[in-house]
């Protein structure tokens, strides 16, 4: 992804450091975070510093070879145990990211092949930068399938965050996006906020706004508006679990768009990779949903007049708040799911096949 | 309505000041402004320490009384002419809003009978004060019909303020939930926060607060969401505008809730007065919608934690917005439009009926 004209990925490893875009910093300041050990990779996870389920995935990858290329004993069984314990640390800093628990897993197969502390920390970290480079592929195959969906001068609109920050890069509903603008097609996006968090506007703005891609942040109550005045083309948003009949769990506020897309006629997709279904999920109805702090929605961070970044009280005092962090779209309101493999309508059969065909992860 | 469990209006005068609930520091700070002359309450208008069409209107109608009485001279000429130039300096703060200019007009014809500068004084305060009250027993009249519509147990949703603190008392949407309430009714209000101003978490949710009626505010993004889950049995706005078919202008995102009620067989309904009937609009499509400042979406109020209420920054630099303040739900989402009259369904032949038979306002 474009910052400031340089290309840049979310997170990266050099030496024994891992290099990650400080997320709980923007839109208000761009700044590079340098965690020196895996126990400062884990703080990073927990405080959000990198968040996203792929690009946790990631953090937790590199974080594991960082454990292990920091490894100054020479006994074998002493370096398992250090590299256990570092697992350990990095798996419970979000135990909910399926992702982070994967990665975690693919980088410590690689690496437990007792030859010599110095190949395992070699496999370790080959084996992080192959996750890494395998998740932005398959963001960038996203792309290139959802890119054929997105005809020149369309205006499209996009709900939270499903961009590179997400991700290693590219992202997941911005991947399509911003293949369409390497393309030279003239296209225009509607960010929705996208309340509590803003990651619309705080996130998704921000990205498009360093790739020079046209733009406007409306507030989510704008979005049926803009689609009933015939101004949206397209909706295009990311997915944090898909059922195998084709229901989508996402961020709160997806379904409210679906529904509103669906009533104006206007295609409805979702971008993920095949790795976000869930095959012992059989519907929507079965995904539970996280009530997240009422805080969220009570209070929130901006930037005042001396450039401060400070937490702000928004509500009465007396007042409390209710906070589903997602929602469930029901199949019928989705027109297709960008994967890696191509679109899938939202059928079960058609899921079942794409599923079962997928690739062993990663590679 | 309650506030501290002592009885206010929004507005009253006493003596020759106008005192209004300062809505500018809602809701972190309850305070009466004082309005010492009419210039000072065209400011107040101007800069929405009061805010609200009938509100609004009834701090015309006591500015131009407050200008009368204020009135130092002898001569009925010279009286007149101050009083005029006191009504254009009122009438020019909101040009948009309806209520203001027939308020004005209504102190103005009854202020103007040349007996004595004495009795026009008193005249044109009895006037004020009669539209003020009849502003009130509107009110009063819809949230005994919208009372009816309610039952014990049940879960409101409304969305933006349509409050006490938009008119004199009692409100248009909340009036019903008020007189529900007094009547010793259970029930739950979801208090949609409405971005971008926030107008439900600052003002519907202090409201009821103050009233102690049991609520809590929700991302705007989390109505469908409840709808979806049951949680709702009911929803209730109010409106800026009434077209001759039924279609509603109100706050932004108002159509997104009737979709989503609608889709889920919830029942909606618009509280209004029968003056927010535009007998010269046929339909929605002939409503303009005004474009506010894109600052309203770019920027927020919000009180720090050391107490100072500021505007902050929640978006980047570089990003531009868009702001349509509101939008227009076409009739056939609409279940029915709560009127001081009874109960209209939003069928051109019903509303020309009723708007026929109105009384002459005020009383």
């Amino acid at each position: 992804m474009l910052v400031n004209n340089q290309n840049y990925r979310t997170i990266w490893m050099q030496d024994s450091s891992i290099y990650m875009i400080n997320q709980q910093l923007l839109p208000h300041k761009f700044e590079i975070y340098q965690s020196k050990n895996h126990l400062q990779t884990a703080e990073a996870i927990k405080s959000m510093i990198v968040r996203g389920a792929p690009a946790i995935g990631a953090a937790g990858a590199y974080g594991l070879a960082q454990a292990a290329l920091l490894y100054e004993g020479q006994d074998y069984e002493d370096f398992k145990k250090y590299v256990d314990a570092a697992y350990n640390a990095l798996n419970s800093t979000r135990p909910t990211a399926n992702d982070l628990n994967y990665a975690l897993n693919f980088v410590k197969s690689k690496t437990f092949v007792p030859d010599s502390i110095t190949n395992s920390k070699m496999r370790a970290f080959e084996a992080a930068d192959e996750y890494a480079n395998w998740s932005i592929e398959m963001c960038r195959q996203i792309g290139e399938h959802g890119n054929k969906l997105i005809k020149n001068n369309q205006n499209i609109l996009t709900h939270c965050n499903a961009g590179a920050l997400a991700c290693v890069d590219f992202g997941t509903a911005l991947s399509p996006i911003r293949i369409a603008h390497y393309n030279k097609k003239n296209i225009f996006v509607y960010v929705d906020e996208t309340r509590p968090r803003n990651q619309g506007s705080s996130l998704t703005a921000w990205e498009l706004a360093n790739e020079k891609i046209s733009h406007a942040i409306i507030a989510d109550n704008a979005a049926g508006f803009f689609m009933k005045q015939g101004k949206i083309d397209f909706v295009i948003v990311g997915a944090d679990r898909i059922a195998m009949n084709g229901d989508v769990a996402n961020k709160i506020g997806t379904y409210e768009k679906a529904v509103l897309a669906n009533e104006n006629n206007i295609p409805f997709y979702v971008a993920a990779p095949l790795s976000t279904f869930d095959s012992k999920c059989r519907s929507g109805s079965e995904i539970p949903i996280e009530e997240r702090s009422e805080d969220e929605v009570l209070f929130m961070h901006g930037k005042d007049e001396e450039g401060n970044i400070k937490k702000f009280r928004i509500s009465p005092q007396e007042s409390p708040a209710k906070n589903p962090a997602f929602d469930v779209t029901p199949a019928k309101y989705i027109t297709g799911i960008i994967t890696e493999k191509g679109i899938i309508k939202p059928i079960k059969e058609e899921i079942e096949r794409f599923v079962r065909n997928k690739n062993q992860q990663p590679l």
